[in-house]
């Protein structure tokens, strides 16, 4: 029985955050801080000949200006484990390598004045030849992106398991599509902002709005020439990631630290939404053909995959995006016969990166439509197809993954029921559908990005002598509410009301070293972490207890504040006085304890998490337009922490998922982004929204902190397939391109 | 050999400080933030009968105002072990007891609203008979401050050791004279400021000027009702406190805070200087009736005194003053027959409370001047005198001071030296005048200010995976350097160069308790807390040493960055290596340790520090001016972690001292203050400030990390009876009451 886990307890952040209390980056002011902005390249591909800074500098209120020569000009990337992977620069110094590149920046008094400077630097440009479409960059003779990478190829590769042809030969079936996907920006509703704060000790402090305090602190340390202890990072509140801020430093992050260094002054610089939306990185267009041969049973008996990757300028997270794309080919299913090349290629484009289900949503899009089209070529139920292939407790497939828990039958069965798909799918009225997708998702990753002495997650517990606990992480809670759910965990380890706990994060001098938030990590990796910590800390308050209780630490229980033995449970002391005597019995010495979580390295996650979603859909025979007016969605995510969190994470990415498949595309013509602002970029409104029901399908995993494994991410990738599934269902109109547009729509219906 | 203590390394927060850089809470401004002022009373004794604030409620950009109805009515103080000591409210419940005392305070947009609608709060006072004079409040029949507290007495402390009677008639000359000290303003540069926030979440943090973050933390969550873990205290740069600061809560932080509670909004408090001046706590005055008796030979054969502390109208820290007056009796010379008696009283001026030297000014004014005197009636020289009675290491007096290393003996000595004593002593023309003063002081305190399982002081130390140290301390750093002075007790163990080390300091979410500042207890204390801490973490490290080398770790040695085998210092790895492979050790489990330092209760402290300081002054017979032309002062604090630090507390406690004897006064009529600024309270300018020699003693006190003892405070108290002994040797004039004013001097010659 939990008595702090698995409840719907109300976040304390929610109420701070909703009248405008809690601090975010742009709230913060500091005496003498001064404003900065950045300089970005009007060309896609461009040497850098000159730039003449003097008639900025002459700007009165203008305080520093900076270019690529006043940096140690060496590179950075998220993917920090080999120099090879690191292909940019803070400032370029070079050339550019897309529109928006990042040239120089100006420092002054406020962000008007830095405007103006800006467009008083005199920057001479030497154009080149660019390329924007991947397969022609891939060719012969087509313009480098970057001159030591050649045929600018930033990733290959390549896997393969078992017998393809050998299973193409046992299949029934097989269909040879060919899908296409876009570019999606993150939109956090907070784009990145950074105040840098350099003083005369030689520390800096940078509060910075980031998905990891421990990267942003190893990229500013190295980039800057300075030791990592000068460096600070603290992650403030942080209105939303979704991977757009899980690269560590970028360019703003780096320019409002050395402009204070160079004026002594703390600088602030913010991205405009304009910046946000098109010059920062967004989640990869791929194109993908998808061979998979069905034997008549409908197991699945073979699939080709063939994935090129639209990199853009640079690496960011591409090349683990790359992998990513071919293992997502096989999950949630069975599958033992499997090729795969995915190659990510540079155009002059802003660069792919990891975003929210991290080549996920993309992949999910090709499998789960084919898996559609080949259950009408088999004549089966495509949640038949699915319940024939279902991974299971145990299974390990060809790449890695190990599943230690598995409710996906349960969520294919229950989702099916409550969206009565037996009674519409193939039977609704015209015009009105019915799809399914799914997808299985990482708990957290077992391969390093940074080359660290330190665990992949710690956390430190430490309980003060009237009984008050104190947990430090350095997960990084970005809105997700993470910080709680690491807060229930510690409570219930501990036995102690959830009132107790009070949380100091992701600040690099402060908390122990946590990665950071991506790859769904933070509930199993610092979960089990902080698990760990609490139990290592009760075990101190037990010894106190079974002092004063003359009896033995291991008869002992802690719960709901009170240490009691088991059993008897009117022996027993309070959870402070416990406290107390273990605070004497070892001279006042604090009570605190460190736990770390490091995962198997033979495996490729944890454990994975499960997602089933029904999508309906009104589909406008005029129009084109697509109403997705029900979504059900049945989720594994094992034990939830916090139910309530869990719901608000399926709703959120039910909303990401329905912008992704309908609406939200960056779209660009010459390199120049045609949509600049969130009138163009169109995001779903309120009533472009689905009704959704959450469905929780509990399983206790056994890996997971009181059984939890992921919420956050998963969830996103069945959200396109279903609703290209049910539009096929509505109208039968196949779309292999997204987004799935009212034009394609209408195009496909011969309108 | 010592590689970083013992070496006059400059404080990284110098140079911040010179050029404006350090934050202090005056500094700080937060989103929303509003201003609040305090409503003093204007009566030294009422009853408060009715407190009207509608009219200041209305006045636009008001956003609250409280008094005592608002409040729980609890009492608070900073001794806090027994209910009886605490005798101070936030805000007045029944009545007001001082010209000063707190009534209600106003929250506003701006400061200047905030005192516009002060005016418009309407009081009713029913004024009380008062009483200033402490004797007059010893009578029968006066005027009682404290309803509970008969006869006006505050605390009554008696100590008997010896036989007095059988002392006084061994002794060949015996004298009795009565001594009068006034009260002294601290006067830090940064009049204490604080700034509240409390959050939807429930959670209060408050960033005040404070020598013990702490104490302020416990008061406030007793006061407001409040667990502590809902309560944070930061303590940022602080611009002074000399005890000023060291009761924990004042009325602003309380007031501040319940502000912030009633309008979700940050509020900011800062004492104006002519609040500080006049209505926060100052040095106690004290009448001191002293009587010793001294053999033929110069040996010190009893001694009684009575004493009489005028307590103003709160308790404070006076009980312990009254207390410490007793001690300082006995320091720093041997004496076995004693009797002591200590009265504290209650009257209606503003509170006396601690600073530097707590007690020991006054008492020493008294004890070394008489000293001079018994000196001359013996036909002796004062420096002999003194010599024959020094206390030696070894030694442990009636009241419980054990002295593990004294250099007193080699103070005297080379003071008199450096001084030119024999020279000069009785010998200089007309007008001219040198004079010598001593003191012993404790290095911290054995007895307990406040209830708490945690021990008086413990540290942390965290090494990073890259070798990066940070030292966690709640000590509590308000000018004097101890965050560096700790720093390098830590670097010196661990054996790594200073800049690898970075400190967190007195704020209660993130650092182990310490007690605070005040006791001159931090070098000792916190010192060596920090040095157990940075034994422990460095044990780990070594152990990552001996693994690479195939070497046992108690052969190694850590230094200067490195680690090797003792004897074989080309067998050795950097620390950063060493510290990487104790991470691997444990699978990426933190570096870090708690050291505690719990001082031995029988003892008054750990040990003793030792001061003996010459003045030369010169005496202008016209206006009676007094002008310290030159101070040696000769100092032993046992090994000086950072010479330049002590050299700066030196200087500083000359300046103190020189402006407590001549002429920092404040004085009132019927309980209002005659000075409100520093106009009117002088204190010494740079042309009044004598040439310093100052000599360091060196002896290696077992007890102090790394052979240290106090340096900031004992200092203080040898100047005032230095220059009063100086006046007499100029111009036969013994000034029995300070401060040793113009007036008294022309007076003293019958000018």
């Amino acid at each position: 029985m939990n008595y702090v886990v698995n409840r719907s307890l109300p976040r304390p952040d929610s109420r701070t955050k909703a009248i405008g209390q809690a601090a975010y980056v742009g709230d913060m002011s500091l005496p003498r801080m001064l404003r900065g902005v950045i300089l970005r390249s009007p060309w896609p591909h461009a040497s850098v000949l000159n730039v003449n800074t003097s008639r900025a500098l002459r700007l009165p209120g203008v305080k520093a200006v900076i270019t690529g020569k006043d940096t140690l000009g060496v590179t950075f990337g998220v993917l920090a484990t080999s120099d090879k992977l690191m292909d940019r620069r803070a400032l370029v110094t070079d050339k550019v390598r897309y529109i928006g590149d990042e040239v120089a920046a100006v420092a002054a008094v406020d962000e008007d004045t830095a405007m103006e400077a800006l467009a008083l630097i005199q920057v001479e440009y030497g154009p080149l030849s660019p390329v924007y479409d991947p397969a022609e960059a891939l060719r012969e003779g087509a313009p480098l992106v970057h001159g030591d990478k050649p045929g600018n190829v930033s990733k290959r590769h390549v896997v393969k398991a078992g017998d393809l042809e050998a299973g193409l030969r046992e299949s029934a079936v097989v269909r040879e599509d060919r899908f296409t996907t876009h570019p999606e920006a993150h939109s956090p509703m907070e784009p990145h902002v950074t105040l840098a704060q350099y003083d005369a000790t030689g520390k800096l402090t940078v509060w910075a709005s980031t998905q990891s305090s421990f990267f942003v602190q190893m990229d500013l340390a190295k980039t800057l020439g300075l030791p990592e202890g000068r460096v600070r990072v603290i992650k403030p509140h942080v209105g939303g990631g979704f991977g757009g801020k899980s690269d560590g430093m970028d360019s703003l992050d780096f320019c409002a630290s050395l402009l204070s260094m160079k004026t002594g002054c703390p600088v602030k610089i913010a991205y405009s939404r304009e910046e946000e939306l098109i010059y920062t990185r967004r989640r990869h267009p791929l194109i993908i053909e998808l061979k998979t041969g069905v034997r008549k049973d409908g197991t699945l008996a073979a699939r080709q995959c063939r994935a090129l990757l639209d990199g853009g300028a640079y690496n960011s997270w591409g090349p683990i995006t790359t992998i990513l794309s071919s293992n997502w080919n096989l999950m949630p299913y069975r599958m033992t016969n499997y090729l795969y090349e995915g190659i990510r290629v540079y155009t002059n484009k802003a660069p792919g990166g990891a975003m929210r289900g991290h080549g996920a949503p993309q992949i999910h899009f090709a499998v789960e439509s084919q898996l559609d089209m080949l259950a009408r070529d088999l004549g089966m139920d495509p949640i038949e197809l699915r319940l024939r292939n279902a991974l299971e407790a145990g299974d390990l497939n060809p790449l890695g993954f190990y599943i230690p828990s598995s409710g996906f039958r349960e969520c294919l069965e229950e989702a099916a029921r409550r969206a009565g798909w037996k009674e519409k799918w193939g039977k609704l009225p015209p015009g009105k559908g019915i799809g399914v997708g799914c997808s299985g998702f990482v708990c957290g990753a077992a391969f390093p990005v940074r080359p660290t002495a330190a665990a992949f997650s710690a956390a430190r517990i430490v309980i003060s002598g009237d009984g008050q606990v104190t947990l430090l992480t350095g997960a990084v809670d970005t809105g997700q509410g993470s910080d709680f759910t690491l807060s229930q965990i510690a409570a219930e380890e501990l036995g102690v009301p959830i009132e107790l706990i009070s949380v100091v994060a992701a600040d690099t001098d402060l908390t122990p070293v946590d990665m950071g938030n991506f790859s769904s990590r933070t509930t199993m990796l610092a979960g089990n972490a902080t698990k760990s910590a609490a139990a290592s800390a009760k075990a101190r308050v037990l010894e106190g207890a079974a002092d004063l209780l003359e009896a033995k630490a291991v008869d002992l229980l802690s719960q709901e504040g009170r240490i009691f033995v088991k059993g008897s449970p009117e022996r027993g002391v309070s959870f402070v006085e416990a406290v107390r005597a273990a605070y004497r019995m070892a001279k006042g010495q604090q009570i605190t304890a460190e736990g770390v979580y490091v995962p198997n390295p033979r495996l490729i996650s944890p454990s994975i998490s499960f997602s089933v979603q029904i999508a309906e859909v009104e589909v406008d025979r005029e129009t084109g337009q697509v109403q997705v007016t029900d979504l059900t969605s049945a989720h594994d995510c094992g034990v939830a922490i916090n139910p309530m969190s869990v719901e608000g994470q399926l709703e959120g990415s039910v909303y990401m998922g329905v912008g992704y498949a309908l609406s939200e595309e960056l779209s660009e013509v010459d390199g120049q982004s045609i949509q600049s602002s969130f009138t163009d970029y169109h995001m779903p409104t309120v009533g472009e929204m689905p009704r959704v029901a959450a469905l929780h399908v509990e399983v206790v995993d056994p890996e997971g902190p009181f059984g939890a494994k992921e919420a956050g991410e998963g969830t996103v990738g069945p959200t396109a397939p279903a609703i290209a599934n049910a539009i096929f269902d509505a109208v039968g109109v196949r779309l292999v391109d997204m987004p799935l547009s009212p034009e394609k729509v209408l195009r496909g219906t011969g309108s």
